[in-house]
């Protein structure tokens, strides 16, 4: 089986984006708010949308299942404030659970959080929780810069965030931390925001001690965890000169990244530097880049030929590659590991 | 010969750190200006910390001449105003350029520019004269933000940043892009916001038209080009979504990434990925990492190692090799290559 642990459902029907433009409208006038009650999407709409994209991707691919949780683009919550992104956290969350609801095999909710710059951390808590319990999500994207690109939010180490750590660690879900739009003109969002975001958070983790007080926290960072395992002497000097442990103790056991990089020599490099059980598989398809590789013929998002051909040319064993695909991930995301099980599919 | 475009002065002696704390100190307490004219420092005390410290790591290491500039870190455009930044740069580059008269087969200066939050670029024109024309600098620092990690700046391709580079380009020296102290405590300085900066910038520069503007503009990401390299596939893919050329279009002639990455995978990946032309070598020592490896015995920054160990796996011959360490940065930096010709260490 192959999980991919990183899809979004950026090819939403188009209600949920007007939704949106009233919602943001209605900021200046609030006479352009939309219906509370949300979009009007209809259950055919959503298997169109899938049916046309992310489905027949997968079945090209050969991806069994994808953790799918809201836009992360769209997610913006810089836009408005703490009501705003709790009205807009609770449509977009109970879109991606209709999703695995009509799709239980193949999809897997994740939620985002009604995170607001300068709200407290806590607020997100009540949607974190009604997200999993109600919901059936099996994680959360945590947006470490809830500005878009303006970084006035302190560090994850810091304790005004530790309410969604006791909150993830009592639910037994990961966070996987995923910035939004970048509303600073210094930051593409995709080629600047994104991976600056990883790296920065990888970078807090190593300088703080974040799981010595949740040691069962599980933190997912995508993009192949931004600039790390490419520049992974530096922070192994790095956390030598701070009095840290070499960082590969994180991984596998708190600190995750998932295989989001889109050539092989990158690919390559994850898998050679970075110890495996801190590699989940991923693709962010269809994501933040869309085109096919004119000198490969295939999708630059296609990420299961480079694990494939990295598992080949360096002769890794079937366990080795079943890990990438699946154990590792059912390790990470238990509840969708039960979810697996209950349906027969035994973890091997 | 072996050149090291990217190093900074990181070991200066102790009354330069005084000189800026005073003048740091003075912003709130003008009575604690320092003396206008800069600290005493005697050419013994610039040798001291070089043989100390530099040079006799250059030595060990067989490095022949460094490119050498303003501690980065220090530069700390976002203390103060304008006139902070114009006296400490002025200082500074003074400093530096001491260095380069005092060991001129050695080291080459390099300059910072006296940019400051909000202060337009133009501002930092005539230092930018003065270094190059007064001081013998062949290259200088620009910062991208100036504001210390709240990017406040418009990106490097806004027209605001154009009266800097069309003195580079009267002049003939390339910049090299590095940010300083981050004073945002979401940033790590060295952890993350340097490599931040440097894949920030590569996005700016891809998203924009810069080097139709300026097609003799020579910009050098350092730091191996942030987290370009391992992410190539998206830099392609991104490109090739925003109706861009392809990214390898402006490397060797426009943009340029150093080699200071700091284990042998990532130097490996940088040049199986990069164009040789867009790379020079470099090691940014004595900088962000000075400790050794345990795992390998040497310093986490001895980039020759890795380069070297490349080359002999990949079979490069001579010239290649040649073109990495020496020729490729007298190409970019022809004031100095212009120099080293004058001492009879012709081209090749």
């Amino acid at each position: 089986m192959i999980i991919d642990v990183h899809g979004h459902y950026t090819t939403a029907p188009e209600p949920l984006g007007a939704w949106r433009d009233a919602q943001v409208a209605a900021l200046a006038d609030p006479g352009l708010a939309p219906d509370p009650a949300g979009p009007r999407i209809s259950d055919d709409q959503i298997r169109e949308t899938l049916q046309a994209h992310q489905l027949r991707q997968m079945d090209e691919r050969g991806i069994d299942v994808t953790v799918f949780s809201p836009r992360a683009s769209f997610m913006a919550h810089h836009v408005g404030d703490l009501a705003t992104s709790t009205a807009w956290a609770r449509i977009c969350n109970d879109l991606c659970a209709r999703v695995a609801g009509l799709y239980p095999e193949r999809f897997a909710a994740g939620a985002m959080l009604p995170q607001s710059p300068g709200a407290d951390p806590a607020t997100s808590v009540p949607e974190l929780e009604r997200a999993v319990t109600e919901l059936g999500a099996v994680t959360v994207n945590l947006n470490p810069d809830p500005s878009g690109g303006h970084w006035t939010a302190p560090p994850l180490t810091d304790r005004s965030w530790y309410p969604v750590y006791e909150k993830l660690v009592e639910l037994d879900v990961p966070a996987m931390v995923h910035v939004s739009t970048s509303c600073n003109p210094a930051f593409h969002t995709t080629g600047a925001h994104y991976l600056n975001a990883d790296t920065t958070v990888f970078m807090q983790l190593l300088q703080g001690d974040l799981f010595a007080d949740f040691p069962d926290l599980r933190l997912v960072i995508p993009h192949g965890g931004g600039a790390v395992p490419y520049h992974w002497g530096r922070f192994r000097g790095l956390a030598q000169a701070l009095g840290r442990p070499e960082p590969e103790e994180m991984l596998g056991t708190n600190v995750f990244f998932d295989t989001c990089v889109y050539h092989q020599p990158g690919a390559d490099l994850l898998l050679d530097v970075i110890p495996h059980p801190g590699v989940l598989f991923a693709s962010e398809m269809i994501g933040a880049v869309r085109g096919v590789d004119p000198r490969t013929g295939h999708h630059f998002d296609d990420t299961r030929r480079y694990v494939e051909s990295h598992a080949a040319t360096r002769g890794l064993d079937d366990a080795a590659v079943h890990a990438l695909f699946e154990t590792n991930a059912r390790r990470v995301y238990p509840l969708l590991d039960r979810r697996l099980t209950e349906r027969g599919l035994t973890r091997v």
